[in-house]
């Protein structure tokens, strides 16, 4: 419709009222400010860059304004990888623009791209079972059928696509790979993401398409027809990168005992202005680690961790530089806030059983804000995966509702109207009752030992 | 979030089910298969383009493989406009990329873009209020608040801006205008559409961002800090380009009665595929006039027009065209679909007082599909207004639920997936209840006198 002249028009007229300003969703407190400052003020972060840096000197400057004591930058060098141009059409049999991204460590294109048939795989199994060899020169389109999950389970299986599709292909000689989306969505925003090329294989050009692309390549694939794709994926790695880890502490009445990390992290996909993941995260330990203390001084140290280089999954990362750098400190535990903003609705423990009631603890202060236990092991995830591996810390992760998060991970999409207020102070109010609880045992906190089923 | 690598990866690894392929939402029936056809088969289609004139060719043997009558062809040259590279980024006080798109109309910056000074304005009226030359050198910015309406309404008013507000900046002295894209989801993915330069008016680069985008441009705006931005946009006109009309027939059993013309529109905007703006309007009008003469020959002909360039509205165009060549033809009634897939919820009359047992007919017949009558007065719209205005012919409007519309219209987003098939046919089955009373109504239809308050 370009345009009712007449009667809508008219009624539309007589009663709109002209604002005056756009009201977007606006929060308030601690954790909003820092969302909205690091979407605001920051924007896209990708590791290893200079926006990057910026953003480690945002976190220093507002957790010093915060309050925390002991702030500072660990710098180091990453494994990064710099996006360049990026387009992409079919040709053949019917000439339609794509919606692309390249992945993070993908290689690039010629400059004036690849022409060639694009082979269609329903699945990632069914690409590991094409004969070697048979996609010499030719571009590999995989599918798949990831769906909303609350607990984001899908993410696993589905985004394996992405994560091992892209050396697989090479291995059966594609000069290229352009994958569906690992993503929940129906929108033009093809999510990205890391890939991996394992030693000895050749990294290829790697892609993903959005949600609706894919739906279009495979209702030509049904049509039976060849198809054919010009691709132009300039990305290429950034080794040696510098990136930083930012730090601060509230410190404990009894410096002495092992503290309690929590942790985010700081750098995002370009793509986006990462509000969900993670400035969200970061902005939720920061601000349950004050809300938790303002009832007077925490027995244990809190520090929090806003990492560098998460998403590259590198293994010279933010995580990795801490354990490397703080392994030497006493730790207690470790938690992490890397899956959006929305609500809070499951705890999983890793706990031994001698601290079952603090457990028992944990878990009863979390049921008023609907929070039900998890019966399997806590794992913390990739911020503080390393410090737990070296420490065999106990954990506690507070599972987030996952059910809109792949529709926005890794996408333009990821930006701060999208972060409930609301939502983000019920984890905030989560955050901070676990933390009262835990910086405040004067006991061990141990975990699980780490012979047991689930680690 | 990057990957969890152990409990979730196990858990969803041992209940996944690897799907023999991606199962998008399908439908079926000759309303569905247009719309797959045309998004799948052709794609986007601006007018005056190669795909267009694709799909021309793609309709024609459509409608005659349906069983249409003379089907045909009317071509013609008409005012289109070709996009360009297109990409801005704010350059101060924060660096921040920009989801930016071009407007129909818009002429280009140079080719390495415009750098200036970005104005916030929060609404039309404040632009309007700009003292003259205030802009000199600048770039205008503006904003509104734009909501969801099941009647659309807000796109009069709103769209105001984007119509109006590049000729209004020109008249202040700017160098271009950014605005808010005339929309209501929060995608990154702006909304074009054609904006209006008034004769005497210097055309200047013209282009929306996305919601998300001009959500932080808003935030900065108050912060009180001056902004800049870089701005290129290289779309520009496309005059006297080729496009045509196709048309076919369901001929009447008395061909001496004033027949009745059903209307959409085959051209799209570029960056989607036009499934609901408008192959679904073209795939809902050919599909009910099918399905009124199932029961047997109807008495009036029935003519389908897939119009061509109604986007650019340009006074050129399709439509235009139509009463310009057909003009001596006599009708009876005009009707037109080019609002979307989602269900008729509302219909709309432009009959006589004499026409009233008719109307209460089509009222009866719609009744059981949730469809309500309005009081005002149907005005057809952008297809068929030029043919109503020079025939002075009865109109009824099947109003759609618009309250989705504008998240999609204009956008990357207008894809097949956003078709639900059964509302789709819901659309199929109000029409073809409308055509199968009209198109065997043997007494005379008539509007209401021309004077009459609404038109």
């Amino acid at each position: 419709m370009l345009y009712r002249t007449s009667l809508a028009a008219l009624l539309a007229a007589t009663t709109a009222i002209a604002p005056l300003h756009a009201t977007p969703t606006q929060g308030s407190g601690v954790a909003w400010d820092i969302v909205e400052g690091i979407t605001t003020e920051i924007g896209p972060r990708p590791a290893g860059s200079p926006a990057e840096a910026r953003a480690r000197a945002w976190g220093k400057a507002k957790l010093e304004a915060l309050g925390f004591k002991g702030v500072a930058i660990d710098e180091f060098k990453t494994s990064a990888w710099q996006r360049g141009e990026e387009h992409a059409r079919l040709t053949a049999p019917y000439a339609q623009p794509l919606a692309i991204t390249a992945l993070g460590n993908s290689v690039p294109t010629p400059a004036q791209g690849l022409e060639g048939e694009l082979v269609y795989f329903p699945t990632l199994d069914a690409l590991r079972a094409a004969p070697e060899g048979s996609l010499k020169g030719r571009i590999a389109f995989v599918d798949h059928a990831m769906r909303r999950a609350q607990d984001g389970s899908g993410y696993g299986p589905y985004g394996d696509v992405r994560r091992e599709g892209p050396g697989i292909a090479s291995q059966k000689g594609a000069a290229g790979i352009v994958i569906r989306s690992a993503g929940t969505d129906s929108h033009r925003n093809p999510h990205t993401g890391a890939t991996r090329f394992p030693e000895g294989i050749v990294p290829i050009p790697s892609g993903a398409v959005a949600n609706p692309d894919a739906d279009l390549i495979a209702r030509i694939a049904a049509r039976g027809k060849p198809m054919r794709i010009a691709l132009t994926l300039l990305g290429k790695p950034n080794p040696q990168a510098p990136s930083g880890n930012v730090i601060g502490e509230l410190p404990g009445r009894d410096p002495s005992l092992p503290k309690i990390v929590v942790a985010c992290h700081l750098d995002s996909w370009d793509l986006g202005t990462g509000a969900i993941d993670d400035a969200a995260g970061c902005a939720i330990v920061t601000a349950a680690a004050l809300q938790a203390s303002r009832g007077g001084q925490l027995l244990r140290t809190v520090r929090v961790l806003w990492a560098g280089n998460e998403e590259m999954g590198s293994g010279d990362g933010g995580a990795d530089n801490y354990a490397r750098v703080h392994g030497a400190e006493k730790h207690a535990l470790a938690m992490e806030s890397d899956f959006g903003a929305d609500r809070v609705w499951q705890v999983t423990l890793r706990l031994a059983e001698a601290n079952k009631p603090l457990g028992d603890r944990i878990k009863a202060a979390l049921w008023p804000m609907g929070v039900v236990p998890h019966p399997g092991m806590a794992d913390g995830g990739a911020d503080v995966g390393p410090i737990i591996a070296r420490q065999n810390l106990a954990v506690i992760d507070l599972g987030q509702d996952g059910t809109h998060y792949f529709d926005l991970h890794h996408t333009p999409d990821d930006t701060l109207d999208k972060v409930d207020p609301a939502a983000l102070q019920q984890n905030v109010d989560a955050w901070a009752a676990v933390l009262g609880i835990v910086a405040n045992e004067p006991g061990e906190i141990v975990p699980v030992p780490a012979s047991t089923p689930g680690e």
